[in-house]
């Protein structure tokens, strides 16, 4: 006889599968889907999404999840039961009309959004955004919280994060990043970032980006590696199945250089999940700001360091002999390392690029908390860059519409990244501290200590820790900007010869 | 309010749904999932495989099924609610715990046969295939039939066909072919096949792929090809999502050439049915000789004939100079058109292919009205591959082992093959009435007027007509052997100038 609690993780699993499956739709759609295929499978995606609902908020697994038992010692089976109960609580909590409603009205705004971009024209988008707001307000208390509705929207993709602590973490970064900026800028020794904005052929590009995504440790006999018009990362089944894609600008290597480091630290977290617990919280990803840890320290500490390139450079001149020939290392990294405000998220610098999710994380609990009113967004937007960054969007394309987020509903999400910048420095100081030699093994080319190191402290526990846990059980501290500050000022002053 | 028609029809449209997302987890496989995602796509697609068959056969469909009415003008309702019964009815006769255990003697069986085949030893495969035919026979008499088990058995592939009468078809191909290998043989002006085992390079055959599946009419925006061990044709999107796989054999350029036309035969036939009726019986195909019939047409009648090369082969000789520079256009028609008795089914020329189907027809049927046992199966193969062929396999290898089909359950789907030519070459011959000038506009690199007539006679139809009715309703006659013997006599007595 099976157990309740062995009846409900076979649900949990079938649930798990039917999200792989959905995943594997998406990937198809992004990557290589014929046109005329978007109709029937936007029903596909649809079906899928509905009958994983119906599955997980079932009568069935409300009583298996009141009758399952586990033995406190039993750490996976005690996650498997919390997160469920979690995600059960969540998702019952929101009537099926409001789930469709907001399915029907983020597909509506999905589109306006892109027009409006498209013409610079936030007032086209306006209306969406003040339906997609009421909505989410409506999930929020639905969902509950204790202290704002922003914390139950947060939740969905940091789980306990609290609007309150990300502040008083973002509030030292705020002064403290524009004071770096400002030290960048009136300094005389500046590096030439527009190497990197010199000819490299594509063929080469794709040849390299594989390359190094080998060279960080990713598995392709568990992967691979395609193209796509925005780059991302899925595992459409578990740990054996991890799929990233990337983009190449031929006027431009780090889109495809960094974007595939990138995407090859969120691979290394899924490929190193346990795989005897796929399709189980216990075998899962912490929360988004964990999984970006891993994709930010491998895109900039690992990617964006001294140590990799000291010794990768010259394979990467021999692969761009006209773009690179009379570069130097030194003249290289300086160029990968450069910060420099601007317009657009995705392409900021590893410095400027927190002002631009704080700015982001300030607009949204603000429209929660009532304070601001969608209509006044662009203003706001405005006012913020011209503070944090000293320059103001020529429109609202290069301003507050450059991002598809909000049209999608995924407010509460944008924390996630800063989180993960921090959460990665954390790491990797202690990750410097355990492993005296790290810089010496990846001047060596050898990533595998440091990807042997996060295996056993992070990936090979799913969920099994919360993310101020696991941060703690890490490092033997909470989550701080101490770390950020240090490893980015050390970086940054070496740079610019502060 | 919705009629219990349309309620019916919403769920199979959603069981079709779920098929399709089945054949891109299939397609997915089989064209680039990574190695070590196999366990998780098994049971994903077991889990798709279930939910669909749940969701089939239900109390809900057969609540349904017998509240719902249909016009009898509205001939698309009328398919949808008469196949539905249909299927409903074979679904519902088949216990679930017959199906899991077939499911799991299946995917045993198709390991043991693959070693069995590897070792050419079928011993080793005989005790699952004894298993399968018990099953198998439990599946017949559960389903029922009026005059042999066998029938049961065909009607999943092809509906309302009878062993009786595929076998009166049958007898007259078997003399008038071997008689018709009998004159090649003794001809002495034979073709020279060894021309297309010269070297051909991989890279041109992709080229070459690509331009002649647009050449037949292959819409690009709603499909793809792709490279695949075993070539093969799906739809996991209806006909706006279809594709195609082929493979390149450097040495042996027929494989990709003629494999292609054959895919896209399938492919035209899934992109011109009625995309407003997907994932409905009535947007479906008829059958599985039907869809034959069209793959078979466009490889053979259309692909393998002396009009389309008279317009390509100068561009085929461009791309492969070195093969072919010295190759005439008649010397090169001989050569697509050799008939030479050979082993393996799949690599058999145009006229001993029905030899090698018969062949598997009669041991399929004698071992479902018990006159041959499993163990007797090899001798009876070798016996009369001597008899049809005159040649002899030298091991179970290159005889009874070489195909999949029998390890996956799939008895009564061989005969669907060589009624495919048959029903080929009686549409075709209708379409050369209906359209004088078919040879000149095929001669020109025309290839609209022909599929414009299959679109209009037989795509957009789905399955409003049973294969019979659709013969008859198309040429004015029942399925006949015929045509194929008119137009095959016509071909090769050009060839071999009997």
């Amino acid at each position: 006889m099976e157990t309740a609690y062995q009846r409900l993780i076979a649900r949990v699993q079938d649930v798990g599968r039917m999200r792989a499956v959905s995943e594997l739709l998406d990937w198809d759609q992004e990557v290589l889907m014929p046109d005329k295929g978007v109709t029937a499978r936007s029903e596909q995606t649809a079906l899928l999404a509905g009958l994983a609902h119906e599955h997980l908020v079932s009568d069935e697994t409300k009583k298996l999840l009141d009758e399952a038992e586990v033995s406190g010692d039993d750490l996976a089976a005690t996650t498997n039961l919390r997160e469920t109960k979690r995600v059960f609580k969540r998702a019952a909590s929101v009537p099926t009309d409001l789930v469709k409603e907001l399915a029907r009205v983020t597909s509506m705004a999905k589109n306006a959004w892109a027009k409006a971009r498209e013409a610079a024209h936030f007032p086209t988008f306006a209306p969406h955004l003040a339906k997609i707001i009421e909505l989410e307000k409506d999930v929020a208390e639905r969902i509950g919280y204790t202290t704002e509705p922003y914390d139950a929207l947060m939740d969905e993709f940091e789980p306990g994060a609290r609007a309150a602590e990300v502040e008083a973490l973002f509030a030292q970064l705020r002064d403290f990043t524009a004071d770096l900026v400002e030290r960048t800028r009136q300094t005389p020794s500046k590096p030439d970032a527009s190497i990197l904005k010199r000819h490299y052929p594509k063929e080469k590009q794709a040849t390299v980006a594989r390359r190094f995504s080998e060279a960080l440790g990713f598995d392709y006999a568990a992967g691979r590696i395609d193209v796509s018009v925005h780059p991302f990362c899925t595992s459409p089944g578990g740990p054996g199945d991890v799929r990233i894609t990337t983009r190449y600008f031929e006027d431009f290597l780090p889109a495809s250089l960094f974007g595939t480091m990138h995407e090859t630290g969120h691979a290394l977290y899924e490929q190193g999940l346990p795989a005897e617990r796929a399709c189980t919280p216990s075998g899962q990803a912490v929360s988004l700001g964990i999984h970006e840890s891993q994709s930010r320290m491998w895109e900039n500490m690992v990617g964006r360091g001294r140590a990799f390139w000291s010794c990768h450079f010259d394979s990467l001149k021999a692969d761009f002999p006209e773009a690179l020939g009379d570069v130097t290392l030194d003249q290289f990294y300086g160029a990968i390392n450069t910060v420099s405000p601007s317009m657009i998220r995705v392409e900021a610098d590893e410095v400027t690029y927190n002002l631009h999710i704080i700015l982001r994380f300030e607009i949204e609990r603000a429209l929660f908390t009532g304070s601001l009113d969608h209509g006044d967004v662009p203003e706001a937007w405005n006012e913020k860059m011209r503070k944090s960054l000293g320059i103001v969007p020529k429109d609202d394309r290069e301003g507050c519409l450059q991002d598809v987020h909000w049209s999608m509903g995924a407010f509460g999400y944008f924390p996630t990244y800063t989180l993960g910048n921090l959460y990665a420095a954390q790491f990797f100081a202690q990750a410097r501290r355990d492993l005296p030699d790290l810089d010496g093994s990846l001047a060596k080319g050898e990533t595998r200590p440091l990807l042997d190191w996060l295996r056993d402290r992070i990936h090979r526990h799913g969920q099994c820790y919360r993310a101020g846990e696991l941060v703690e059980r890490v490092t033997g501290k909470p989550l701080s900007v101490e770390p950020f500050k240090t490893y980015i000022t050390e970086k940054i002053s070496g740079v610019y010869g502060l």
